[in-house]
């Protein structure tokens, strides 16, 4: 079969790679229906991250459970089915503690980027949907894999509750969606930091009540007038610069939080900075198996169109377009299709 | 009157001052019935921090009200008050909100390490007792005024709640009375960690169930040990240095929380440890106005005695062997009489 293969910065290819197969009894290799770039696949096509060697990519993806390890119970032939970018085993204490990402047993997902998948630990990880999706859910429902699990685990951190004032720092996919997460969860005010019309748009559409186009000091001072000089209860840190967390940290009330979930690239956090700001910081790689459940049904009853970030839909063989798309910010999202 | 003047490193000195007064019609002047000498007064006092001249010393305090501000209205002369260490409005959105120490009108007290103190924003920052206690009391009392209060913020921040296993990283006052707000909160099992028989023997009788003599990696390995691999759900971090912050980030569970409270001093804290550790970070100034009722109460009637960690009672005048004894560590922490 053919998957996407990153050699080196700028170089992806859509090439002739091993079809996957099961390799442990608790495997389960599916068919892909929809998949889709991380902006986290960025920094390694840019370079920024550097790959040893050519590596399989994509780590988001929903299909079709082709075969099945033997000692897989829960999961069947023909269900469709989401998972994480980490396998995890879903009964250790760290999962029962709602922190699958940290499974004591966690696995990399990699290679989703092709038309099937190996998916390791398969009870644990994957949740499979109640029957197979009408085709136009299926965007959405990917979208829980990662990039919607990732903006609700941000608005999760930052402790958003109904009726709260809430900032989002980046305009990516991931804070998009966090915006739209804070408003299901009742914020009253989303602040939205973005300077892109389109990207303003979708923000407004998904629920921010206000814009700051403002960066670094002058974003936070914006967001000081808007908020009476009080600052905002909670905060979404989306984009994992030392540039964007400052910007977050400094936007937040005393006694505010800042749920951080982009990756930190050379980010250091001044310990009397965030002592004299009294604020709560929490994030990391999303868990985003503990809020599958609800995600999906969320999205299967049409209450929330989170698909909508996918504003570049491509087969998969065009992959590279895909990515080209993103790092030159003509795309927010690219969706690829087998 | 004579109060207590820092001069510089290892320079202190009970000499004659000017007597305070009213300065503003919001202040209040009160005969100190107790003070003591503060494991942050060491940093000046050791020329960790310099001191640009000669300061006035003192920020932990109780006693009677002398002079009453024409504005101040809840307060009256003759109460027995404690105050917190920043004079907090208690009206802001800040202070509303539980962080009086980051009050939009703070202003910091000094000069508590003598007979007579003002005291700024009397009605906002002082706490009054139902009646002149018994003298026996005066020592637990004066605790909640800010040592007391910070190790109670340290549980907080770090979400000590019943049943949990939490890790107190720091034997200092602090980190002995953070083990006693564990206790009261309900904690099942509380790891101390200290080198110090004394402070051991104390921490035991406050509550510690475990004790880790180990510091830095190998003290986190024995956290670990202890906890069958998974980490404990609250960490209080009363120390401030780079060491400890790591120590206690590294012995939280994922998802797990770190209430950090010793003054930074040149601490950074990586983005990527935050990130994959999964931990919960909250932290600052205690805002220990909003604990003042509770603790008083708790300390009124009997029900805990945070006054055990002033292990040397001196009198005012000879407060240069109380840092000394402090700076040495012959004394866990001082109390000074008038």
């Amino acid at each position: 079969m053919r998957g996407t293969v990153l050699h080196g910065k700028g170089d992806v290819r859509f090439e002739e790679v091993a079809a996957p197969r099961i390799m442990k009894p608790t495997d389960v290799v599916i068919q892909i229906s929809a998949t889709c770039v991380c902006g986290s696949d960025l920094w390694f096509y840019r370079g920024i991250n550097s790959v040893a060697q050519a590596t399989p990519m994509g780590h988001e993806y929903c299909g079709i459970v082709e075969e099945v390890g033997r000692e897989v119970t829960s999961i069947k032939a023909g269900q469709f089915v989401i998972g994480s970018f980490f396998a995890s085993d879903n009964t250790c204490p760290h999962c029962k503690a709602g922190y699958q990402t940290s499974c004591q047993h966690r696995e990399g997902v990699t290679g989703a980027q092709a038309p099937k998948l190996r998916v390791p630990l398969a009870d644990g990880t994957l949740v499979a949907t109640r029957d197979v999706p009408p085709d136009d859910l299926v965007p959405s429902l990917l979208s829980t894999s990662d990039v919607f699990g990732t903006g609700w685990f941000a608005a999760e951190a930052a402790h958003v509750k109904p009726g709260k004032t809430v900032v989002v720092v980046g305009d990516g996919a991931v804070g998009l969606l966090g915006i739209l997460s804070a408003k299901q969860k009742g914020a009253e005010r989303i602040i939205a930091m973005s300077s892109q019309p389109a990207r303003q748009k979708l923000a407004r559409e998904f629920g921010a009540t206000d814009i700051v186009v403002e960066r670094g000091d002058d974003g936070v001072a914006r967001v000081k007038d808007l908020t009476k000089g009080i600052g905002a209860d909670s905060v979404l840190e989306c984009v994992g610069t030392q540039e964007s967390m400052h910007q977050a940290i400094g936007s937040a009330r005393p006694g505010g939080a800042v749920g951080f979930v982009g990756f930190p690239h050379g980010m250091q956090l001044d310990g009397q900075q965030l002592f004299f700001n009294h604020v709560r910081l929490h994030g990391g790689p999303a868990p985003v198996r503990r809020f599958l459940p609800e995600l999906i049904d969320l999205v299967w009853q049409r209450k929330l169109d989170p698909g909508r970030v996918f504003d570049l839909v491509l087969p998969l063989d065009q992959v590279a377009e895909g990515y080209r798309a993103m790092d030159e910010r003509r795309a927010i999202k690219t969706l690829l299709r087998p």
